[in-house]
């Protein structure tokens, strides 16, 4: 960590630095420049704060040295992470697709779109039951009664299945139902529920909060991490942006910028992201493009039936087309989709 | 609602948005120029949403006339409304000041700020018993015995008590011992936890998520207000800004915008907002004179030994002499100071 | 334009809504609700502006219906605009790879980039010979020395020159030695300056400001097509974001977004957008599978020697691997990379 | 400056940093730490730039210690400048508000404007005779006709007169009619524009831009102080954010957030920053409050009449009020509205 201290900082106040340092059993480092004097603390960072320098009196500004994050940075784990989702290799040399509509509106409209994304080549299934809404007048999901849908339609079309948890009295249902856990971005820094999950010994897709540096984002992965639960899978879903032309601003160069620093696999939802139809194929190839491990795209038969989100979901047909052009994006890069297990 | 059809829509594209108007038992209303067709909605539009009009072959745009919140509106509550809490008027011609320690840290600790936020005029004691950590590996509160400490201290000095719940699971215990229960930032849209906190009743201090738009803010407030529950006091405390000299950007504006279309008490809170202790001073007094109806700031006897939040803390010194300075600026715009009940 | 009464708007009110729309030759229809009363203006919107109505008593808000661009619009130009610069066709199926240093910094240097980009399979060669530096004491560029290097070298490698004007008064240099005139994201909203490449007949690569909407940045080509130069190329190249760890965030779903809207030829610059050489290649190849006509690279023999930007600039041999990479991209959909003239 | 090396950076690079250090004249200081080596260059920073280090292989990041303006800092000027533009002190204890309308439309409207700015107390009289404009079919201002306008007028009422320029071409006429000479938020790195104010010998009312962090504001008004001209007056007037219910974000911090870096007087613009007549006032207020030297606001005879800005203008009765609604703030923080000379 290095301290700067203001140009103006005291003899005394210099030296109240170098005494904390040396009280969290660190050697501080002097430099006295002609503008500002610098202190140096080298040694195991996960001991101090970088509050516990800012508070002091004379001290300008403190950057830490190491990133915050430790289980989910490269330092402490070098090789890309690869989960095992039954049979699925998940952030490996393949790409996998997950589809489905946004929400869960019947068993019959589940089915449809199941059985039109596995033709089509999706890997896997994904559909809300507990829907976060912005207004408390929209469609809640179906609940549980979703999730028994979920869990039937999964088995019967042969995919493994992704949906929301929304709240840490309903995970036990949904770890029950589904394969793989969403904490949605809404909830990326919902603690509790991420300790919750950290709990579990299911994979975990966490999608980044609009409002979140990417250091943030991992922060909220290291809290599922540190709990035990190694399977965590990132997902980038647009994040505020001032142009209201898209819902949000999808920040595609995330996914290179976190595998540098991560190895955890990081997917793309252009969906929710543009929440535009017409924007989410060209950006399902630039993610491809740009290395993400997967793409997750919201399908139904009948968007403009849909329950939610209507326009940003593609049809079957939309996505069966996206799908062939997916194929050799995924080749020209070196990679190739997923087939289903 | 104005549906506006793109310039190559077609007859039966524009047949297709009439017949699902008068399906909602609506009346459409055309008008062709010479490069757009529009259609206006009339009626209650809390029977449409925007997407079963945006998803619709040939729809260009969707533009809601009517926001889309009520209980939180002006127009279906013109007054402003006030709150009382056990005797403190919030919301009406008074400012009232809220302050205390970010965390309560110990029985002492919280003790000596009360007192000296009492003596200097607060008429609320702030203290966090459960807090939401960027990092797992940072303090995370002291829990129930926090809150056994922020229940017995404020009645000890006589003071209203605020604190955050962050789980479900704990609101009973949170709502058991506070006055004044904040939903924070990251909970903003928790929207389980705002159902719940709607079945209280209990004021509830709402905070401001920083990529929330003001209507989203609104939203959330309106979770709480349609369960019931309406004592909810809406906080400003920073968004998401490009300029990372500070923590968040001060959104001021929000408290007379949010006052001409919400009839809520508005806060601001300075120390999240800013992070940095030299500018929460002049921001508190630039919140009164903006208008709000209160300001939350962070104070902490030692502020270079908080175990959270220490760069921001105000020491009580600090404390009292922004108490001097905002009582002028209060009678300035013809107000005045809450006295603690 | 759509204007909408505030719920206690008076009739006088609204008959002053209506009498302005009719002394502007229109005709109004109004629309009274439950809750809003909604007055439509149909006609000819560029004789209206919404300004006219925002400022009138009684009004809650007004929303246009027309773009506020006409010559940058699909709507007036429905097929994609291809320019020619000196037989490459810009804008039309192939893809056009802009490579050069940041700076031109001596004849030497550029040669050498020169050479290597082309040899690499660069269609066009970039280099600044006028530099706009967020501070006075960098390197400001050679100025016209800059431009006859350009120029010389651009022959000799048999290359296409795009170089940025800063100042009016350097146009007419610039013009003389340059094929293709950028316009800086700084200066994206120096009208005069617009006006002014506006009156050539030579194509404009003009780049979107970190702060501009699309809609702005459409105006700002709209002001060089008003003009009557026709000849002008988008580029993004990255808007104000709140996460630091690159220098801008790059906007890609700007690319089919704009599409939509304007026919003009798009490109995307990852070099200034990311800041970070590692991950150009990455956000090259994205670019290319969301659909972009073009890309801009900044490319430096000895980036860690660099006068400007070196942390950005790929070394020869890295533009020449993306350039490897980049071409199943390009045939991935269905497209091919731009030979050199 | 300070170089954090990656966790496997070799030996021979950590030298290669060292060796450029003292390529430069400064000594390195080097820490091996467990995870990380960081190298300190401790000197004049101003013959360092970050990139020459981040390009560097093996380096991770680069911070650096000094801000990097310094004409512009407290570092080197401690006392808060204060200017004089005719007899008024700007900068000082008094508060300086400026008014007039949006853009000068005639001789008649002008001297309405003025006349009754000057009566309800303003110190200064603005007016755009040169008007950026987003839209190439706007009104664009009177131009010199509007210049002359403004000097007549300005002398008759005994006001001191700011306008803008946005050419070079045209700053030598402006600089003739205006007493201070506006430099505009798209013009806040128009570099060319910045160095020719430079050279006047008069007062620069600069602008942010709505991307500009603060550091860059700085660096822009460092432009203008490095060529001689000491006159610089800042004005903050809203970022981009992304709530469009106002056009810009006001970031009201920025007031004390630059007084504590740099001298320079900071203005704050609450019209143009929120665009809407209803909030201009509370924040006008909320400038004063916070520390502002001075406020700028646009008033106009009849605004829904104006040529541009018209929601934002405030009528010359809402100006009136405003001013008996400052003073008693400004009294608060122990200032005073400036009298006209």
């Amino acid at each position: 960590m290095i301290i700067v201290m203001q140009s103006k900082a005291t003899d005394a106040q210099v030296e109240a630095v170098q005494h904390r340092i040396r009280d969290l059993g660190l050697k501080p480092h002097l430099s006295r420049g002609e503008f500002r004097t610098i202190i140096g603390a080298i040694g195991d960072e996960s001991l101090m704060r970088a509050e516990l320098f800012a508070a002091l009196d004379g001290v300008e500004s403190v950057m830490p040295i190491m990133r915050p994050y430790k289980l989910a940075s490269r330092d402490f784990h070098a090789e890309d992470t690869v989960l095992d989702v039954g049979g699925l290799k998940i952030g490996g040399p393949t790409i996998t697709v997950v589809a489905g509509p946004c929400s869960i509106e019947s068993e019959a409209q589940f089915r449809e779109t199941a059985l039109a994304v596995r033709k089509a080549g999706a890997a896997m299934l994904r559909g809300g039951a507990f829907k976060p809404r912005t207004s408390p007048y929209s469609f809640q999901g179906l609940g549980e009664e979703g999730l028994k849908i979920l869990q039937a339609v999964g088995r019967e079309v042969a995919l493994a299945t992704v949906t929301e948890v929304m709240d840490v009295r309903e995970l036990e249902a949904v770890s029950r139902y589904a394969d793989v856990i969403q904490v949605g971005a809404r909830n990326m820094q919902n603690f509790r529920l991420l300790t919750e999950v950290g709990h579990l010994r299911k994979p975990v897709f966490l999608k980044r909060s609009p409002a979140a540096t990417i250091e943030e984002f991992l922060m909220s992965a290291e809290y599922i991490l540190s709990e035990g639960n190694r399977q965590v899978i990132l997902c980038e879903r647009g994040i505020r942006g001032f142009d209201n032309s898209t819902r949000y601003t999808l920040d595609l160069s995330a996914v290179p910028n976190i595998q540098k620093v991560s190895h955890l696999p990081i997917f793309v939802d252009p969906s929710h992201a543009t929440g535009r139809r017409e924007l989410v194929v060209p950006m399902a190839l630039a993610a491809v493009a740009a290395g993400a491990q997967g793409v997750m795209v919201e399908v139904h038969p009948h968007p403009d039936k849909a329950m939610s989100d209507g326009p940003q979901q593609l049809t079957p047909d939309a996505f069966a087309l996206m799908m062939r052009e997916l194929a050799p994006i995924a080749q020209a890069v070196g990679r190739q989709l997923q087939k289903p297990k």
